[in-house]
């Protein structure tokens, strides 16, 4: 049974994989017409599973299966992709726990609601976890002034205003706890050889815009001595990230994008905008490690006499989760004959959002080489029909 | 007189400013509406001028002013820009030969023909001088496929066919030489005190496309030690770059441009593809630079286990202005009055493709602070009369 519905999980995701920005890879981007499209499919899958269905005001899609006067468990994972991505970061948890909530229609105790996050990746607004966070009543109202790179506000992309987005947390009071399902998108299970694994923590993440603004200039006429170069700042700095990164344990420090102004072959890097994304599952060395590389691109900059500009875009603190969620899940792991592999996510989740609301736990589902964020992403039929009879297990075996 | 004149150029230089691809600033590529636009005012200044005019098939601007059986003396720059341009590098030397063309008209016993080139700068695609290369019958037919950013290829963008440019390439046996003026783009006639100077030679030029290839992966989840980032490769070779070009006495070298892909602050960039532009006045010590940047690359991508591709996009050699036509010009100068300021330019330009064709010389106009390409390019009304008076001058007494 399970192998049916692993099956039909797996066409889903190939189906959602369709909704994209760009022709020939997938590309779908928080606020997106691809996204709206890919919620109206998921929102079809939910009302054929019997839940009734609504959108809330950032534009997370949301299924409710009532059942019963015993609280409402979460359950859910996010819609938005990065760009060129897989099919499984995100949609997978989603299409899992409507798979689950289908065949155990009518038979729960407490009503069960599936969000399809509006973002988690970031991709569009640099900073990410923007559906949960207006679940878990964090969104901060500033944030609707941001901008995209076309110059588009949050607040004009969804078309709302801040008082929606308030009414749209959840109150904790009646809620049970939030259980998320993703892959891995890390090495670990592939190794330990289990199809799916427990988290026992998800890392810390601080996520920053550095910017070096030196002088454009002529590339051929501007002697060297005489260069404020954006570019030549960013790699110094670029390679310092790397280095310190390098040098502590359990570290990742990542420069994804870079920004060149004006971006022409003849024609000196005047500014440089670069992303920073620094992760570790103790908040300490987390923070201690930003604030190296801050002194570090201070010190870059003013010993080439450029300006720096550091901007925290999101810092969020590594988060645990819940035990009780955690050992239900494990005992369902368990209780379906595979070894019970406990691990940190080094990837963020809605479920580290999520914590602040209500108890939050996760199951991963191995991929194939750790592989994520690339259109190779790849999860294994087996190892889905696993997942779905651990998460059927945990909701028929969840009492609170 | 010169007066009047000048005022007139840089009323037009202010006019050609307005077409631009983009609100607010500059920027004019080749091929673009913004320069079709911009041609179509040059043709008219022309026309009033007394010339007649045409495109050729690369998209050139030539107005052609009859006089006498003396052959045709070329005279000319380029009408397209770099991005958030300034409104003199190019269009000055175009208007101030057709200043001067109009108010000679029917006094010279050759004919003049005035280019205003359709690429010089190379933005869209990479590879400068395509609209002087034409007319030298140097344009590399193979360059037809070559695409821009958006995938449109330069066989698209003009619509014409390899024997169309092969027919716009000029005959030299008619041709008395070219002469081009030219905002300076550097220092040198400021710190002089000189409002023009002769150009002695045009250093030559290296353009390549550099691109390392790693492995796009999560930045949470992948440890650094198992990372094959490529924009970690690429700043340890961007600082190499500057470090061989401070370490060698006139050697310029600059990375301009980097796409990151996929680019996005928690993705591990798995691609990223640097232009790189090299010069000097001497040739061997361009190519030995040149040939250990391309060293250093190879070592980078293969410590790291990156792919490298290297793709030289432009090879330009030193060119020597020619001394019949260059101390022509220095006599102009001295009879104006002023001192004669030798220089090399360290920025390629349109004569140095000419040169090919025919015996070649520019003129330089002192320009603000020597900045050029960026919106705070300036000159003074001043020099660019007495830059107008030198070549009435020199128009007047060239006799070939």
């Amino acid at each position: 049974m399970p192998d049916d519905l692993a099956t039909t999980v797996l066409e889903r995701c190939d189906a959602l994989a369709a909704f994209s920005e760009e022709d020939g890879r997938l590309t779908r981007r928080f606020a997106t017409d691809a996204l709206r499209m890919a919620g109206d499919a998921v929102e079809g899958w939910m009302r054929e599973a019997g839940m009734t269905t609504r959108r809330d005001a950032i534009g997370n899609v949301i299924g409710r299966m009532e059942g019963g006067d015993g609280g409402t468990l979460l359950m859910g994972s996010h819609l938005d992709t990065v760009r060129d991505a897989g099919r499984y970061d995100g949609p997978l948890g989603v299409l899992i726990a409507i798979a689950c909530a289908e065949r155990l229609r009518g038979t729960l105790p407490y009503a069960l609601e599936i969000y399809g996050f509006a973002d988690e990746e970031g991709v569009r607004y640099g900073t990410a976890y923007l559906g949960s966070s207006v679940v878990a009543g964090r969104f901060d109202p500033a944030l609707l002034q941001r901008r995209d790179a076309d110059g588009i506000a949050i607040a004009e992309a969804i078309g709302v205003e801040a008082a929606a987005l308030a009414a749209a947390a959840r109150a904790p009071a009646d809620l049970r706890g939030y259980v998320e399902v993703h892959i891995e998108q890390g090495p670990l299970l592939e190794q330990e050889d289990v199809p799916v694994g427990i988290v026992d923590a998800i890392a810390g993440q601080t996520r920053a815009a550095v910017t070096f603004t030196g002088a454009a200039g002529h590339a051929g006429t501007v002697p060297m001595d005489l260069r404020h170069d954006a570019l030549t700042a960013a790699a110094e700095w670029i390679l310092a990230v790397e280095a310190r990164a390098r040098a502590k344990e359990g570290l990742v420090a990542t420069v994804g994008e870079a920004r060149v102004e004006p971006g022409a072959g003849n024609v000196i890097p005047g500014r440089v905008r670069l992303s920073l994304d620094v992760r570790h599952a103790d908040d300490a060395a987390r923070e201690h490690a930003v604030e190296r590389l801050r002194g570090r691109a201070d010190d870059v900059a003013s010993s080439r006499d450029l300006a720096l500009e550091w901007d925290v875009l999101q810092e969020t603190p590594a988060v645990q989760c819940a035990p009780p969620l955690r050992d239900a899940l494990a005992a369902a792991v368990r209780d379906g004959g595979h070894r019970v592999v406990h691990l940190t996510s080094g990837a963020g989740h809605d479920a580290a959002i999520m914590a602040s609301l209500t108890p939050a736990a996760m199951l991963f589902v191995r991929c194939a080489g750790g592989i994520s964020h690339h259109p190779s992403e790849s999860v294994d039929h087996a190892d889905v029909a696993a997942a779905i009879a651990v998460v059927m297990r945990f909701l028929e075996a969840h009492r609170g």
